[in-house]
């Protein structure tokens, strides 16, 4: 029996956690693994890599290529690939790929998740009664907002906004959106939702709002000073795209000054967020560690779309999701 | 002009907090509100007392209800009405009202919040970010389950598990259901239902089981030990119910023999749960103070119901919401 190709991934670097046991059995479904930190040790040992598979390294740089002659493919698992030295990796014919798409259902579902939690205070009351803030009574006049029948302003409706305005639209909430590309009208029918081609005319009208942009120069950041001043001081912002797409300064000082009512951020400046931020101080904000695409289902789907994606490198056929030129 | 008719409410009542602004402005758009307390410093001062609005007061027996003669009606604020002598009430030919419907959005809504809050581990993600255990690295490899997609059991489908099914289909979700009626298949279709008329046959197809049936001698409990066992282990049980549908006992060690995944549970028994129990000490357990209701609207809604119901009384006209002979 032939030996598996070899693919060379990331491990016990001091950024990178272990390769979970989940990911370990999808490649080596295809491929024998060499941990980076193994290859350190005899790179000549293994000219026989084929590709490489990011997960959160190794970092790729002209010395490990050139110790590399037979990789095919870069296969990041991730939809960004800022971290890639794209030119450096094309110029020496090596295909590149990403897995987007895979995520979406995760990322969609954690900003419901979000925006229901913010709207129903869930984590405080949690906090609270676990304390014993209500050991003798059950908060009856604690009164709370609620995300059914509520207006949401969705910042950036790509694919991952709109998977989010079809869900939103069950609890028959009015919805916004503000894009530089405007969705098709029957696109925007579906959905019922109504474009602002500006964001700050669109913002008084919130009760919600979740940014889902990608980071740009554009997009860094898209919410600051000026649009808190435009949202409802009842309002809640909710954010699960890059921490750099809000101007976190800006928040805490919209919040400390009430201008809006809350925020439930799963991506921050920088991340982990220290935790002695003042905003794990505010009873009113939510903060969780980028855990939108978590899910073992996208987890999961996001390393067996690198390997089909090796597999297509390795065969010759064209990638099925190959970084854009 | 003639002064408004006086009605007769609870508050500073130990078990009752004051009554919140909310509550007070739509009475008094009606109503002189002679508080409880007051009342009964001088009983006979209040003679032309027309009607009692319950709100979590006063206890209404035959003693309050001799020093009353003028009551046309007691309007609870509220769904059940376990809490009123009704046959006492209605022998003196009082009306009854209480206050259904107006909260389904508002449960249907929590039953959502909890049911993606378990998914995605949201309460011991946002405390362990908080304490600090992340302030090196994002929890990377910490995957956790994913509601979209899943399957989905509704133990109970009236009007609020109708409601929370048409919300869960918008995550392609698989419903399954139990209860004694069977909806119709026009009903079952538009939310892609399938029907089991048996409990413990549904249960092992389901990723999330959700309560929501009421509080009847059949159901109490509906979820016990032989149920659990009937679950699958990675399933997470959701109540917004009454607590005495899931046997609690039964819970916990269903939970620490690692029998089913987690659970969360808007009701338990007793409420408030004391906070050294040791529910609040498992990490895959949510427990929030019974707040499924307790949104703005809900709640002002299910006042506003009330003193409709007040007006329909003194009126002479049917009542907008009887309670059952």
């Amino acid at each position: 029996m032939a030996s598996k190709p070899k693919i060379l991934t990331a491990s016990s670097d001091p950024r990178c956690p272990e390769i979970s046991a989940d990911y370990a059995d999808i490649m080596e479904q295809h491929f024998e693994i060499i941990h980076h930190k193994l290859f350190e040790q005899h790179p000549s040992k293994y000219q026989d890599i084929v590709a490489i598979i990011w997960i959160c390294g190794p970092d790729i740089d002209e010395e490990l290529l050139n110790k590399l002659p037979n990789v095919k493919i870069v296969a990041t698992v991730s939809v960004g690939y800022d971290h890639l030295n794209i030119p450096l990796i094309r110029n020496r014919g090596i295909k590149l790929s990403h897995t987007p798409g895979v995520l979406n259902d995760a990322v969609a579902e954690m900003g419901l998740t979000l925006l229901l939690a913010s709207a129903r205070n869930l984590v405080r009351f949690a906090e609270e009664y676990k304390r014993g803030t209500y050991s003798e009574q059950v908060p009856v006049n604690d009164v709370t907002p609620q995300f059914s029948g509520s207006t949401l302003g969705i910042v950036g409706m790509g694919r991952i906004g709109y998977t989010l305005a079809t869900r939103a639209m069950a609890f028959q909430v009015k919805i916004l959106y503000n894009d530089i590309l405007r969705r098709s009208t029957a696109e925007e029918k579906a959905i019922g939702a109504t474009y602002f081609s500006n964001l700050n005319g669109m913002l008084p009208h919130c009760d919600f709002v979740i940014v889902l942009v990608n980071l740009t120069p554009e997009t860094t950041p898209i919410m600051g000073e000026e649009q808190f001043k435009h949202m409802k001081k009842s309002a809640i912002l909710v954010n699960c795209s890059r921490g750099p797409t809000v101007d976190q300064e800006a928040l805490v000082k919209a919040l400390k000054a009430g201008e809006i009512g809350g925020a439930a951020l799963d991506v921050t400046t920088p991340e982990p967020l220290p935790n002695n931020h003042e905003l794990f101080k505010m009873s009113n904000v939510i903060l969780t560690p980028h855990i939108s695409y978590q899910t073992r289902k996208a987890s999961n789907g996001m390393m067996q779309l690198a390997v089909d994606n090796v597999l297509a490198a390795l065969d010759g056929t064209d990638l099925l999701s190959e970084i854009p030129y």
